[in-house]
């Protein structure tokens, strides 16, 4: 499988990578180990030059990594410090890979590192814009290819099927989505919905009667996996701006073709110094994507088996309009890549007009 | 693998699959999902055409399976009866396959369903002719090949060395097997012995002394995978027809090349009425399956690999006539059914005269 | 995987081998039955040549194996000695391979049969020469290609950094090993150090205070997978013929592409009767090498996958000097056996001089 190499990809959360430890994760099929240098964050091919072996299996003094094999030490660099068996030659050094922490995560950059620009992450600092008691994150091992978690989270119509005791009710079905594409490459898909049934969870969380609502729900991706999700609702006929609302990112990285890593979090405005309330939302979010979405979107790629999707026919519906455009989105943007006189210019981000 | 696709196969044991539930199971490959409605048994790809969610996973209301990723709705027919999201477009189906529920069984057949005809079921109906205490009935999901189950039954010297303690004793490696062709491409073997040494099964189930036995086997294969096995004995000496008799079927549908569905069933002429009787019946029967020959032919598929049999020259012996030439048999009509001049005939049973 | 099979490689410990039992392994990819006959060692292939089931399943009467499937004989031969079905044609029989039992382990050679010599076994009887209280030996089912698991014996450098705990201290790292070619093809490595530090189980055996030491370690391999160590050790500036030996054997023989039969033995001579000790040394060894030498080992063959060494370019390094020797001894070794021409003739050991 062909990934999009030039592109910012979310390896961790900032938290799962402890000063002094080393993080070992495979990203986008290659092994990688992680450790903190003072406010650095490095990212090194997970396999020493001499004899393959994985380099976290060393020992890290806090600088530089020593493999447990034979003693070679690797810095933050790739370059080899110490070779306890002779002379520091050129080729002892590893792959590195341009990381940084951003928005409580750790990103990497998979391509070419003369492109890795920190400043293009996109912005999700609403992450940290709340109070840990009005926050809540978590992670998933995926058993599909990142994808299917991406169609999903852009045809959010499935919600009144999959979710049906969380976010079901027929509201998103019956409201068509707003697909639009900006200028700077994101896809935004929004639906609006008045006078609507409302969800259970909102019924759950509103502190007060609710038998109508006025909703909306907007996702925007970036290329190449990363989602935002901003939602708020009111009692029918209220000024929306003053409802409840909630804001999300869920950033799906390929491990390998077959398998993701899927890291989600969100922020509210309501209750937000309710630590028991936020842990009640933490669980049932994880229960809707680790026990309701993942199994759904397992279950799909098992039957794909190795399959791309298109050269197994799917009758697309208008829901799929998002999902089709992201993914001819990220085709056209891995052929650019592959396009030996791009090598080193920005992909080109098609224009909607490219798109069928 | 190729595998006959003209044919009825035995999908599962009709008390599996409980009205108003849904079942899956792979056949041929195929992933299915089956129901009932009414008296009627459908049998759909178990693959949504939308984005190939398992069917099997959605909700069913006793007429239609509502798909659980999206809430498209599909019919027995195959045909989309609601779709959500936009019109019911002529692609929004699933391929159907025909179904019927006869004796105890249901059966799919996997080829072009305008040749498929009930009628052509094999008469097993002497499963529904005793009561429930003199019938029984089991399952094995078997790690090889469907033939390698066939070439079992069709040469039943190897009770002697592989079922000792139940039904070893040397008679039936001492009775030369009579094989047969008939007209309507049974293959039939039988093992006639007289003044023999009795099975141990026999010596415990003959209410009286058994020292030396008159007995008979017979099995018949109807292609691709239904064997009938009728067995009885007396006394030697005695009229056979006086004798204890059981008949049995064993049903070897393939899963994928190297994995069957073995559904094997049983009545008896005595003790008829005997619950507790029946119940260690079905215990050794499912012994002998399940923990002496599964095992040996799981070993057997084991050292074959993914190896044709042929391929691997292995030396026959005059016991393996019947199964030589149920495998040539096989092989002639899955050779006619992929001759593209033969799509709308009946495959041709070859002839004696053309099997080596 | 092509290995070289002319060649003696070990099968087993001796003593796995219980006279009147089956023992079942696979050597080099085959399936091999092993059986004892009065002082003759026999090894059949484990694969009944009529349907393919494997021999170890079936019984064994002290001479031949009955197979478990349809009751044929075969003896030590190969040949088939009984067949209740018909006649003994010649067909049926099964390969076997020269096995015999020395230095406590049983050989088995691979190749052509008619060049299989015991006298060429390597003299590893110095395993015998001590009372079972001085010698220890063990297994490991490595998860490895045996090549790895013999880089691993010839640079020794790695005991300072994966067995710190035990063979640490830098010692083998601060020492040049010398590396030769005999005229016999063995390639020998030593270290010899001069007052240095001791290594913790030097410190630990050592009946006395130990403050700096002077040691020895000699390793041997002899093609394709056979390795003999020895070591010694006495206070710095002491006779060195007056030190605490032990000798060591480590057989890697090929299961597949990447596992091993890992086979490892010593015997010391001090505290020759302290069973305690023995078994202790005994615990230490099989900690160092399952749970130290093996999960780096397995952890390596991950990380290279199904890929040739060389294809992944390893910067070699001066103590990799042995294990490059020996991979390309290996190499050509396996070049000239496939060349027809010397099919009938011993592999040419190529010189030093062939040896970049």
């Amino acid at each position: 499988m062909t990934y999009l190499r030039n592109a910012w990809y979310v390896a961790a959360w900032a938290d799962e990578l402890e000063r002094g430890k080393l993080l070992a994760r495979t990203i986008l099929g290659d092994p990688i180990v992680f450790f903190r240098d003072g406010e650095s964050i490095h990212a090194l091919h997970d396999r020493c030059p001499h004899r393959f072996a994985p380099l976290s299996l060393g020992t890290f003094d806090g600088k530089a990594i020593e493999c447990g094999y034979h003693g070679l030490k690797f810095g933050g660099s790739g370059a080899c410090l110490e070779n306890p068996h002779g002379p520091l030659v050129k080729a002892l050094c590893v792959r590195t890979y341009p990381a940084v922490e951003a928005h409580r995560a750790l990103w990497i950059w998979m391509g070419n590192p003369d492109r890795a620009k920190p400043e293009t992450i996109p912005d999700f600092s609403f992450l940290t814009s709340v109070p840990d008691s009005a926050f809540n994150k978590g992670y998933i091992h995926g058993a599909g290819n990142y994808q299917l978690y991406i169609d999903n989270l852009l045809d959010l119509s499935h919600t009144d099927y999959l979710h049906k005791s969380s976010l079901g009710g027929g509201s998103m079905t019956r409201t068509s989505p707003k697909v639009s594409e900006r200028p700077d490459g994101v896809v935004a898909v929004g639906w609006y919905a008045k006078n609507e049934v409302p969800m259970p969870f909102m019924v759950q969380t509103y502190p007060g009667q609710l038998d109508r609502v006025d909703s909306y729900i907007e996702v925007e991706w970036t290329a190449p996996s990363l989602i935002m999700l901003a939602n708020g609702f009111t009692p029918a006929g209220q000024p929306i701006t003053q409802g409840l609302t909630n804001k999300a990112t869920h950033f799906l990285t390929p491990e390998t073709p077959n398998s993701t890593h899927y890291f989600f979090a969100g922020i509210r405005d309501y209750q937000v110094d309710d630590v028991d309330f936020n842990r009640m939302i933490l669980e049932q979010r994880t229960h809707t994507f680790a026990a309701e979405d993942e199994p759904m979107i397992a279950a799909q790629q098992a039957r794909m088996g190795d399959a791309d999707l298109w050269s197994l026919r799917p009758v697309l519906l208008n829901i799929d309009k998002a999902g089709v455009l992201v993914r001819r989105r990220v085709e056209s943007m891995i052929a650019a890549e592959s396009d030996p006189s791009n090598q080193n210019r920005d992909a080109k981000v098609p224009a909607t007009s490219d798109i069928s």
